[in-house]
């Protein structure tokens, strides 16, 4: 073997993963495209077409570096959630933020809480800092609060995830039981709270923000209810400290130009993100329907997708995965126990959901053996 | 002080800087804008006209994520190269790449090398994870190959880093030179050859690229001759199995879907590019031209500014500098010792040279106390 770089001894001891395959991958591979792009929560609506059309103005103008600190979009967001510019930093989308999170407050052999079956990119981010992944099951398809608590205070941990709404399952928390469950956290522990799809959900599911507390980070996305996740950009609010602590490590120019000019019109435009709210309510109700027409049960949602369970273990659900998958419909699944008998199915638009009502029930009973 | 989550130690012990004031923010403390943006070395030529129509065109499919393989931007960079797919890696600009090898090469303590004066966020990345830096001095406005190889050698560095085309300076070493140094380099130590200038200068400043050697990785970015700094995105170039171990800790998702599209247009437009490169090139002959006509000597510059010798010393090109800023000309300067009697100029358009002509003998009258 030629002599060669060493890898960092914590680097080293890593497997080269991606946390997910995206759907371009799986088109290369197929040789075929998608008839309907339902797996990514992505939102097919589409972002505010105030948000297009400023995006389209200043293509010409990404000869210009982006602005460091990110200053307009971190203003926007301020008065958004109505704290100051010094609580809000922005990233590379949430899995950026995670990223420096994880540098931040995980030392090689810590103890890092997740629920076995969540986001797997945050459980990728801790691995790169050598942190202990600590999971816990999800309780009737639930994140456990309980069970992240006693988790938290048993590995004295110093950091612990939870995203409200949830994803994969779609499940969420009322704000007063979050609060408690913040409340009762050692002081000591950083919850990183990740609400992707916070926008989705019922308001009720989100806590008052609260930025005189130094062991909370909120996560906010414009990958979802904004339609925009290929621009790769989302922000944190925090306390002040918190936040300044992001400028030890982060890259400063990591979040495009575009994207920051896409992100202050698309807050600016919230009429838009309601209409988008309640085409996803009602997206949510006809992937229900399609669910129950064919025997399966869908899962109460607060994100824009819906997860199905399939009424039998994760073989089944597997095989009724890869049945849409050769169907050309792109969905995905949990793989988790407790979680694997489902399917998860993001609101498309009508002509995609009508392709999945199509393509369901064939893909049930190929992996029924009919 | 109230309890709160701590840091990791390593991430406590660091600073909250910011490598770069962007002109932004130098605006918004003016509180007005410049009339002249040459300082970030940015191309005011801007992207090929065919790179705008197309992001312009897909500005409304940004609600799709990004493919986190980068595929096609891959496929167009190998080609490029005449290298294959999978040595190849893309990322959230040079600074997002410099980041990773940051982490992958640097365990707490270890030295890493690079010249007194070169790239900032370099060192911002290396102290990011316990990296010491181990500086060497220019020489003769030129990064000292021996130097380097020196103090790798010295210091048992696992890393050191190289800018051909060099910024600040504008200097470049001819490849037979480059390719001494890296032949001469331990095999154990890694070479990071920042090339992000390289379209710029002498094809013979370039070594033909080898990816059988697995101590070398190549820099690429579209923030210069492509003209697209605000899009973010810059490529390695390197032996198959140390890009993949990139995949241990990448930000799969950082690329933004913009970024990778317009990236594969504007590597197929190279007719664009020649015309580019021969503004520059115009536009550097304007600048010495300025600069000698003002009684300063002018750098020779492989890259899209020019460097130039204000004949004083350090404090004196620092208000040569604040002379131009406050007449609304944008530059920078080196600060480090040996070549902080230089200030910086980027190549504009010419109403911005003009700008410059025009003020650049009031700012040295001033910097004079005349």
């Amino acid at each position: 073997m030629p002599v060669r770089p060493a890898l960092s001894p914590l680097i080293a001891a890593l497997p080269s993963t991606v946390p997910f395959v995206g759907p371009e991958a799986q088109q290369r591979e197929r040789g075929r495209a998608f008839r309907a792009r339902i797996g990514a929560n992505e939102s097919s609506f589409g972002p505010s077409p105030r948000v297009i059309a400023r995006m389209e103005s200043v293509a010409r103008d990404q000869w210009m570096y982006c602005d460091p600190d990110n200053y307009d979009l971190k203003v926007a967001a301020a008065a958004h959630h109505h704290v100051a510019v010094e609580n809000i930093v922005v990233g590379e989308g949430i899995d950026g933020l995670l990223s420096l999170v994880a540098r931040m407050y995980v030392a090689p052999g810590d103890a890092v809480v997740t629920s076995l079956g969540a986001y797997p990119t945050f459980n990728f981010h801790i691995a790169g800092v050598g942190g202990r992944l600590v999971t816990v099951p999800y309780e009737n398809d639930r994140e456990s609060l309980d069970g992240l608590l006693a988790a938290v205070v048993r590995e004295k941990a110093p950091l612990v995830y939870l995203s409200n709404p949830d994803n994969p399952m779609g499940s969420w928390w009322e704000a007063d039981e979050v609060i408690r469950f913040i409340e009762a956290l050692p002081e000591t522990t950083m919850l990183v709270l990740d609400e992707a799809y916070g926008e989705l959900g019922p308001a009720s599911a989100l806590p008052p923000i609260d930025i005189s507390r130094p062991n909370v980070i909120r996560m906010r996305t414009f990958s979802k209810a904004y339609g925009l996740a290929g621009i790769r950009c989302g922000y944190a609010v925090a306390e002040t400290q918190v936040i300044s602590d992001f400028e030890k490590i982060r890259n400063h120019y990591g979040v495009s130009r575009m994207a920051q000019i896409a992100g202050v019109e698309a807050l600016a435009d919230q009429a838009y993100l309601e209409t988008v709210v309640a085409q996803v309510a009602a997206g949510r109700r006809r992937i229900a329907d399609i669910a129950e027409q064919n025997g399966l049960k869908p899962l109460a949602s607060a994100t824009n997708f819906v997860t199905i369970d399939c009424g039998h273990d994760g073989a089944f659900a597997l095989k009724v995965l890869q049945g849409l998958l050769s169907r050309d419909v792109f969905i995905r699944k949990p793989m988790a126990p407790r979680l694997d008998h489902c399917i998860r199915v993001s609101v498309g638009l009508a002509h995609e959901l009508d392709i999945f009502a199509e393509e369901l029930p064939g893909a049930l009973a190929a992996a029924r053996g009919n």
